[in-house]
């Protein structure tokens, strides 16, 4: 299967050489008069406009429907620190998904840095070119004072996908297959396994929802707990602030037992049928670990799980980010948004989940395909 | 005319709302199998092959016909030290010229910077993104430091185009207008006024093209000249490696009695019919200052001169840059070349000159519209 797609991938990427290009608003030929009008001498007149009030950008600029896709390779896909130049494709391939799917104008950026602090700056310094900040395949735990300092900082949406894109459609997920297995989602043990970028706000969003259901997060030492001494601030903060629960060291295996949700963010094979088999009847399994998930859907399915997801297009209930940032951006820039708050994003599952008219388990969240999805997603964001 | 071109301005560009937007390369509609291989899993192995050999970037990403326009707003139009918002406009414009002229796609990106060494490094730290830089209104003497390094440090194309678009359509006019007034181009006496970032450029290239000729700077001081302890580095050493003549401080007017050429890249009105009339007969008169020249044409033909070009479209022989960057950049990306260096640049000149049949008094250079024209600079980028 993935050799299949890396030979198309060559073949796509070899006959384009490249993804995206550039156009013109205006159609058709351009005049002379017009020439004078877009470019020099009228253009003096709107960079003045401009220079006074640069909160006009938007009504004179391309910026009214740019996002930046900004990486600096530490963490592409499930390649690892790879450096810019290796991370440039996806970032692209992220543009593309975001014309597509939401008519947005979209350049990617890659970022040759060495530190967070050139990191933050080097966007600082960038940011009044664009609209909107997607941050995208930056390694934890660096990420989230990278994302925070420049929400604090820029007059624009700055919004990490691999977090918040993923935590939103897991939420959406999570809505419905509550429904499906006739469960009050404020009243779950769940597990979250690989407290990194994605599990990090998957946890916190499901906090914000619903407050009363429990979250542990495990990692490859088990639980965490704040006797752990090893445990970066991140993880420190999350127990601290009561979004996972302090549980003292136990196993994946052992946090499984009577578990009304999975939801792993971590690596090929995690959990065996067993574990699933231990969980509470009709438990929804979430294996979202990309292009091999922590365990099959047919295993999962024969060890009792009622609902299961995963981040591949070739089972049903895919998790993917492209259901939910499409119409994120859209919504932030129709509506002029100054950032994509815990409510907006909420409010995002929320409008991914009632998409689908009637969940079942085998369609908790819609397809990526479906017309009217970022439409619907961009109208809450408000 | 200028407060037309105004009005138009504020028309279209609130009928756009900005001049670019981006697009696929991909025609028509894109499966669930080419996302899967445009996206994750299949761009996956895509990255890994550019990450093993970086220079392999053209060959799958839209760098191979990408041009990123940077400025810092230091030195936008006529309007001076404006800032990165208000640049903005100018360099989306100059993404439409790239397109609509030489089918180059562009970003334009501005710098919210406070220092030389700020503006290199966040340059240097993007610049894998792209496939080459074209420099834009930088202020002199700065903009010679940034450009230096940056082309000493960066394996793609960089190109001050203020310096050298400009010098290289001012030395096409200048071939053609010695045909028309039989002139030797070694055996020139030249002065230029207002030595900042495109007369320097100006001067080096007709002086590395035609080594025998004399130029003399003048600025606000009158001739340049080393006894002056006030000068620059950068007019300094102009004066230093003999592009320019050591002239004891003269006027502008004491320096054109006699003259050839004279080319202005300075402020309005500087030059008066008695100066054209004091030149040589059948002088050149290249009025630069744009909107409003040093001299409106019809008073230097009214005092003898045989040539004039101004920078408007509504009089004969527009010095524009768009007459060379769209090809120069064009055949930069399509020839691979590391660096555009001066025999890249007398190369265009030539070509620009050659493409104009016959000249006359009324045409030294050809239309920005003549059809083949950014081709037939390309080809000479090799």
């Amino acid at each position: 299967m993935t050799k299949d797609y890396n030979e198309i991938a060559v073949d796509l990427h070899r006959k384009h050489g490249g993804k995206m290009a550039t156009s013109l608003r205006h159609e058709g030929a351009v005049t002379r008069h017009e020439l004078s009008a877009y470019y020099t001498p009228g253009v003096g007149h709107i960079s003045s406009l401009v220079a006074e009030n640069p909160s006009r950008l938007p009504e004179f600029t391309w910026t009214n429907n740019l996002v930046a896709v900004i990486s600096d390779g530490s963490a592409v896909l499930g390649l690892g620190d790879i450096g810019p130049a290796g991370a440039l494709p996806v970032m692209e391939g992220k543009a593309l998904l975001f014309k597509y799917f939401a008519d947005l104008d979209s350049v990617p950026i890659v970022l040759d840095c060495n530190s967070t602090e050139e990191i933050i700056e080097t966007i600082q310094r960038i940011a009044v070119s664009f609209g909107a900040i997607n941050l995208e395949d930056f390694a934890a735990p660096q990420c989230f004072e990278i994302e925070d300092r420049l929400r604090a900082s820029l007059p624009i949406p700055v919004f990490h996908d691999d977090q918040h894109g993923t935590a939103v459609v897991v939420l959406a997920a999570l809505i419905n297959a509550c429904k499906v297995t006739e469960r009050d989602i404020n009243n779950l043990n769940i597990v979250v396994t690989g407290i990194g970028a994605a599990g990090t706000a998957i946890a916190r969003l499901i906090k914000e929802y619903a407050p009363q259901t429990n979250i542990t997060g495990t990692g490859r030492a088990g639980t965490l707990n704040l006797a752990d001494t090893s445990l970066n601030a991140a993880k420190r903060t999350l127990l601290e602030e009561g979004i996972l629960e302090d549980v003292p060291n136990m196993s994946l295996a052992d946090a499984l037992i009577g578990a009304d949700v999975f939801i792993g963010v971590s690596a090929p094979g995690t959990v065996t049928k067993d574990m699933v088999a231990s969980m509470a009847d009709d438990a929804i399994v979430m294996a979202l670990s990309n292009p091999i998930p922590e365990i099959y859907p047919d295993e999962a399915r024969a060890a009792g799980a009622a609902v299961i997801c995963t981040g591949r297009s070739d089972f049903p209930n895919q998790v993917n980010n492209a259901l939910a940032f499409p119409g994120i951006f859209r919504g932030a820039l129709d509506n002029k948004v100054p950032q994509i708050t815990e409510a907006h994003k909420m409010a995002a599952a929320v409008a991914l989940a009632e998409f689908v008219q009637n969940p079942t388990a085998d369609e908790v969240i819609p397809s990526i395909f479906e017309e009217g999805l970022s439409a619907a997603v961009a109208k809450v964001i408000t």
